[in-house]
């Protein structure tokens, strides 16, 4: 997605720890303008699947979600909770997670009721790198039953291990809307660029 | 909002501890219709006070902000993060606060970059009932100096202390689209019938 692609060249901040953040348009700040054209793009890649819901894992995921699912005519988006401590209960669908950014564990939870058998679910998240976030929600929709018609991402760091591990899971490629091949100490990105 | 006020009763889940769950609808499910129309109705209410930029908190905030801003011509918004270790740099704003919900501390937090001295702010949350994130919201945009020039959120517990509270911070009321006059421990919802 060109317009993506560019706000990334633009405003996308190298840190050390291989970091790249794009606080300033959607993990902090949010460019409304942005994240509706990111709906409208994850709607053209996946209008054919034909899901009944929209899985995403809080926070940011959650306007790239809702800007979707305007563009779906309204379907009902899921938003998977991230909780530091190990409250689980016989209600929820829940994952052990690790993050690296940040060196902790997590635990990633649905409520049972939010996702039913065979319901077709497109999951969207903003970030994949190594893939915990995405292999946690699609793992959540084996528990329920239900099948991942789809799953799309705002940036992937393709030299990562993330695209290949969820590819492994789903049987299919996941959408990348921005490709980052690779981020440099001297803070420049380079992205691969794509056709649309 | 009628059409919020008849949702909450028909979805909204009374838990002990008076809690008011709508997680069917906002805080875990999201009825982006319904949201939208959030949206529409903070733009009606605050349409005159022309904000630059709104501010909320994460998670189930950024939905309403975003609907908000898309009303308002794609204004930016400003989500503050909630951090339970205290990792609190010079480059940010911070408020420490109390969730009485989950009885943990946790920091609220804004990179200075996304608030500006003068900036004409609106926040926008979900849930008004003692006033602690509004609270911290509000005391944030002061260390900014900037000028909050409107508060509104979803649903306010009327009994509770937290209006009185933030209009004694602000000098006038919080918009509140649906107040909660009483929860009763049978699961009944009591609602304060507004005009719109």
């Amino acid at each position: 997605m060109k317009l993506l692609e560019e706000r990334i060249l633009k405003d996308g901040v190298v840190l050390p720890g291989d970091i790249l953040k794009i606080d300033s348009f959607l993990n902090h700040q949010i460019d409304s303008e942005l994240i509706e054209e990111v709906g409208k793009e994850f709607y053209r890649l996946f209008k054919d699947v034909n899901p009944d819901k929209i899985l995403t894992i809080e926070s940011s995921g959650l306007v790239l979600a809702y800007a979707t699912s305007i563009c779906f005519g309204h379907i009902p988006i899921v938003f998977a909770k991230k909780t530091y401590s190990s409250n689980t209960g016989a209600d929820v669908y829940s994952v052990l997670e690790h993050s690296y950014t940040r060196n902790v564990d997590y635990e990633v939870q649905v409520s049972k009721q939010y996702l039913s058998k065979k319901e077709r679910v497109l999951i969207i998240d903003d970030f994949l790198a190594k893939g915990e976030a995405l292999n946690a929600l699609i793992n959540i929709c084996k528990q329920a039953e239900c099948e991942v018609v789809g799953c799309g991402v705002v940036v992937s760091k393709t030299y990562q291990e993330g695209e290949e591990r969820i590819r492994k899971l789903l049987g299919y490629d996941v959408k990348v809307l921005a490709k980052v091949k690779a981020l440099y100490d001297d803070g420049r990105i380079e992205i691969e660029k794509q056709d649309v």
